[in-house]
């Protein structure tokens, strides 16, 4: 659970950033070099290689260098992680609304406190 | 688009934190004082109050003072927002792993590099 906890807190942090985000957005669609990934952010090569970083610490992407190229992919299961842990807080929400909705329509008879 | 950045920026940020997502959790299961919500976490009152504020900065969570309680409640629109970001991404990623796969289905022939 503690490890758990320090992923998410990794994986939501390397999302909270636009630049992270368009690199994740990019690997989405198949691996690519550094220097591929640098092309659409306005920032030095040193920043964007900073980004990735903090991307391969939560464990979004990993990177293998072949030759003088570094190849940079997503790891989906680590994605997957954080889409279940906000998915299954907004199925407990439904949940609890729905169990709200039916409680209010087997008791419509009682009187409504706010317009007393 | 750059207030849709902002606002993923702000929402990933405020998940990024543990105590800040056992108050979504907690939430996610209906509305709750700020005194409820601070009894699991093991931190003063101030403390989780800093917390509520960047969720709710997020948009994560409302809150509504009605006499001397405050009452905090999830916003689900906004975790559908950080939700959504992921699907998608992790959706294209399967997107492009199923047409590599199709790819490599229609060309057995082809040398493996890998072995050669």
């Amino acid at each position: 659970m503690l490890n758990y906890n320090i992923s998410l807190d990794l994986i939501f942090h390397a999302l909270a950033d636009p630049a992270r985000r368009t690199i994740v957005e990019r690997l989405s669609q198949g691996p690519a070099s550094v220097s591929e990934l640098a092309r659409p952010l306005a920032m030095s090569l040193p920043a964007v290689v900073q980004h990735l970083q903090v991307l391969e610490a939560s464990g979004l992407v990993q990177s293998e260098k072949v030759g003088r190229v570094r190849t940079c992919r997503i790891e989906p299961v680590v994605l997957k992680t954080a889409e279940q842990w906000i998915t299954e807080r907004r199925a407990s929400w439904e949940h609890h609304f729905d169990l709200l909705g039916d409680y209010l329509a087997e008791h419509p008879e009682e009187p409504d406190e706010r317009s007393s």
